[in-house]
């Protein structure tokens, strides 16, 4: 006689985790949330007063084996930061701000105080962002997910007024190219960062580090609302790319017109040890580094000569550095 | 020395796919998408003429273990279908729409043929429901999932007329249920049905089922729109529930007010074969079957007895059944 419970998913386990989480859940809604959890969909306003034409911003993302350090290192509070951070960083590229997320958080077993810590840090992070968590998914699925392991992924919905859409399109030769500090690997180039470090100690405090390797990696994707917010609203930016896979130059290339080109002075800032630690670790070309990495740099702000120092002080809590300059390509 | 590729991960593959799916993505747009893809978000027209107070209604899920039938039966070009029409399912039941949505792929090594089959479901889907591929995400975890297995997600976002809102609040005693016919097993029960049958050859054929397991396990989850939004747009339904993981009862019971209970009528509709040999096969008792699969029902229609006849109609095609009613608990 077989149930669903021996087959290895517990229904009561996902209802439980829902009925804890509540309270929480709730907290990040706006009025703009129109009814409650538990329903085939989030509900959420769309008449956005204030806009003359309104247009949504969507973005789906994952954390990448981020999520293996996490289950290795037994750290599950932070990584549902490090994904609601992404998708927001994501969107602000395109000049929106956030509305709504969903997240989608897939186990091979579905355990409780896991599970709350992993949406706990979506939760905190949603609700710092205004941005109300109205939908999700717990998957419980035994026979693709090792017991103890779990792949995390999100869904951001936000909103720009048409005319304030970022899309680098009036981005010119000359422009500066401006660089906010990022906390560490963002979640991007584990895969590879742990495969250098296959054989190190994560634990060991590293003097060059002032921490552990853990405590570095895991240090939380950095959001960039709290500067680039207002930056947007005060129209002093004419492109954003958020450093993810394909690391600087790759995201760059995402915005600019054809016919333009960045120039990175690669000497500008100083790469965190943490990177050259990993390159060490795993003798990885430089070339591969700025492929992979976002050394150092979480964000690239395309800014006009005549706006720069105001970005500068806008983003100061950020670390701004000058770092390269758009060109024509020759 | 150590590269991303030695680490198992391949950014020019994901790059390929994006390049190689771009026309059939783009078959997807409608005018209200406003950009192209490749940029860090995917852009919606959010001015919605005609609608008074126009409300979003947005939804995540992905498709349990039934990706993992999927790779072991090497049939990918189906579960993408699965998984969009699942979406649609659960926001047409809030009334709504679709509008847009949005996919997660994650897999071991990404294997460009699958993915493009995989990919193509959701196109496929899509561009069947007037619903624009705006974004998603391609991540490639060789640590995480094992060469060859993938797990699937996407969010859907749909947009309903706030007075149009179907959340059960009007259901009333005497209202009637009328179950859809499913194709299958959709995407709820995969886990246990596998269980079950664990020691069965999936290809051979059963006379009773009149295909293999194989097929009659892969068959895609149906989807309702074609006869639900025109009964959404004659205001002839006062609940829908999408008969997913929780079964009938479990659903139903997501969407009726306090102090009313749904009285089914089991025996009012013949369970298909598939599941009474998943039954037998692994000794299921009836009560977990019930709380499992949806046992030849997909959809379950609340309406009031007066327009029970327009809605046998307008839900022709998929085989409507009257299954029980709504009554006061006592």
């Amino acid at each position: 006689m077989l149930t669903y419970r021996d087959a290895g998913v517990h229904i009561d386990a996902a209802e439980e985790l829902l009925r804890r989480l509540r309270p929480q859940i709730r907290s990040t809604f706006s009025s703009a949330v129109l009814a409650d959890i538990g329903h085939f969909g989030g509900f959420y306003d769309a008449r956005f007063p204030g806009y003359e034409h309104p247009v949504l911003v969507a973005s789906t993302d994952g954390v990448g084996t981020k999520v293996k350090l996490a289950v290795r290192l037994g750290i599950h509070s932070t990584i549902g930061q490090d994904l609601v951070h992404h998708c927001i960083n994501d969107i602000l590229c395109c000049g929106a701000r956030p509305l709504f997320f969903l997240d989608y958080f897939a186990c091979g077993r579905l355990d409780l105080a896991v599970a709350e810590q992993v949406l706990g840090g979506i939760i905190t992070a949603c609700r710092e962002h205004g941005c109300a968590l109205i939908g999700g998914e717990t998957a419980e699925m035994p026979s693709l997910y090792a017991p103890g392991e779990y792949d995390l992924a999100g869904t951001i919905v936000g909103l720009v007024e048409r005319s304030r859409i970022l899309d680098g399109s009036s981005i010119s030769a000359g422009d500066l190219l401006v660089g906010l500090a990022s906390s560490g690997l963002h979640t991007n180039g584990y895969s590879l960062a742990m495969a250098a470090l296959r054989q190190h100690d994560l634990e060991a405090y590293i003097p060059e580090l002032q921490s552990s390797l853990a405590e570095a990696l895991m240090a939380v994707h950095r959001s960039y609302a709290a500067s680039l917010l207002p930056a947007l609203e005060r129209g002093v930016l004419k492109g954003l790319a958020h450093v993810t896979g394909g690391g600087i130059l790759g995201n760059l290339t995402r915005i600019l017109p054809p016919g333009l080109t960045a120039v990175i002075e690669w000497t500008a800032w100083e790469v965190p040890q943490l990177f050259r630690y990993i390159q060490r670790a795993g003798q990885i070309p430089e070339e591969e580094m700025r492929r992979v990495f976002n050394l150092g740099i979480g964000m690239v702000l395309v800014v006009a000569p005549e706006h720069l120092t105001e970005v500068m002080t806008l983003c100061a809590e950020d670390k701004p550095v000058v770092l390269g300059r758009v060109e024509r390509t020759s």
